[in-house]
């Protein structure tokens, strides 16, 4: 999939793209399915709210071949690679369960300043390609963003390791509003199979899930080869340190895995 | 304010009617400047966040003369009087803050539940209609019903007295998620001054604010004069024990008090 030229200076003067429709109910019911399996197992590349609902499934690209498929999906490569004209690889690569009624939230932030603090990536040419496995409604804990803050380059942020699970290194109050003066707060909803691609300097947060509906999104981190990372402080399932191109697979290539397994068809 | 056939058999189907442009924006201000005013002082009926930020300020028309105007507001008072075809008392008036990042969630829970078992409400001839002071959007812990689900009458609750300083008869996930299956969830959002009103076992809930944007509400609960409470548990500045019927002011009562103190104009 090649972005056009309109998308692109969107993308550009936003800081994200939402897609809706690129993967078919077919395609996303595999990936369903299979995200519900891997939430169901006890593997150290899962982590749990307080609660003990699963938080993340970190690197299911290595451990589950559907997983594997959409990690060199072309629909989610081709754009990113476009937009840095390079080859890619994967940064880090993850399901978000964000449970029904146990969905924590993930406070104010930028993907590239943990990117870099945490990783030592080098510039911002890497970025977040997702997509929604369940309905992202106004009422399950969207993706919060604030259009156009990825113009800014890295605000200073404090290291979050209390609010939830997982270590953040999140923005202060003052700064989410100027910002959000600025460019106010969208929610993109959407059907399951709808792409969202971020810059890494976007500010983002989502609120907690309180309601009865899942919300599974995939994120693809995808780096620019030459922009790979040089500490290797956290997990390698979590900032990986293969920084192979990544070659993508056949367009139909999850519909592909469907028939070989005749599963959710 | 009369509610017409249309809407009146919305409410008794979907269990609330949002009502947009109800308030001018100069009679919102006014209201707005004042709970700012509120919450800064410090009484008993105002409670508290765990970090500190104002959650609600209780009765605050026995202690500020404009939420006095609104708790006798024609607007507010009239559609639910007439709705039961009876005179009303105040069984509790409240401005809720939820405040910018702070504001914390209020987990699912019908209303009447909470008046018959702490305040022995004979029946649920008693409602909530509320204010926006703010404008409340998708993005700062708008309020979710579940329509339809005031059909049931009262659901088995626990008594949450850990989630938030505020003890709330909540519902389990497996009724939620019944009800939600049926219902859907909504969650009503518009701009300052729209009225929502909805019945006392409507299933509603809220999540956090996290967004920099305040959120406030004022509920006014209005118990039919004959339904008075018969249990005094609680403190009488949360459910009030003054039954006697509420006389309305003028329709212009807000731009009167307004003009006569230069506020907010």
């Amino acid at each position: 999939m090649k972005l056009t030229e309109e998308q692109r200076a969107e993308f550009d003067e936003q800081g994200f793209l939402f897609l809706p429709d690129q993967f078919s109910e077919k395609e996303v019911s595999v990936l369903r399915a299979e995200a519900d399996e891997i939430f169901k197992t006890k593997r150290k590349e899962i982590w749990y709210e307080s609660s003990g609902a699963p938080r993340t499934a970190f690197a299911a690209h290595t451990y589950n071949e559907a997983f594997g498929i959409l990690g060199a999906h072309p629909r989610l490569i081709e754009p990113v690679s476009q937009l840095f004209d390079e080859q890619l690889y994967m940064h880090q690569f993850k399901v978000n369960a964000k449970a029904p009624f146990d969905g924590e939230v993930w406070q104010w932030h930028q993907d590239y300043g943990v990117w870099s603090r945490n990783d030592g990536m080098p510039t911002p040419r890497a970025m977040n390609i997702s997509i929604f496995l369940d309905e992202v409604m106004p009422v399950n804990g969207p993706l919060m963003f604030i259009p156009k803050s990825h113009k800014h380059g890295v605000f200073e942020a404090g290291h979050d390791l209390e609010t939830t699970s997982y270590p953040l290194w999140t923005l202060d109050k003052e700064t989410i509003t100027v910002l959000a003066e600025n460019g106010g707060i969208v929610a993109p909803t959407g059907k399951p199979g709808s792409v969202l691609m971020f810059h890494g300097n976007l500010v983002h947060a989502s609120p907690p899930n309180i309601s009865p509906y899942p919300r599974k999104i995939v994120y693809l981190t995808l780096c620019a080869v030459s922009n790979h990372i040089t500490k290797f402080n956290r997990d390698e399932w979590i900032a990986h340190r293969d920084f192979t191109p990544i070659e993508p697979v056949a367009d139909d290539a999850l519909l592909e895995y469907a028939r070989k397994y005749s599963v959710a068809a």
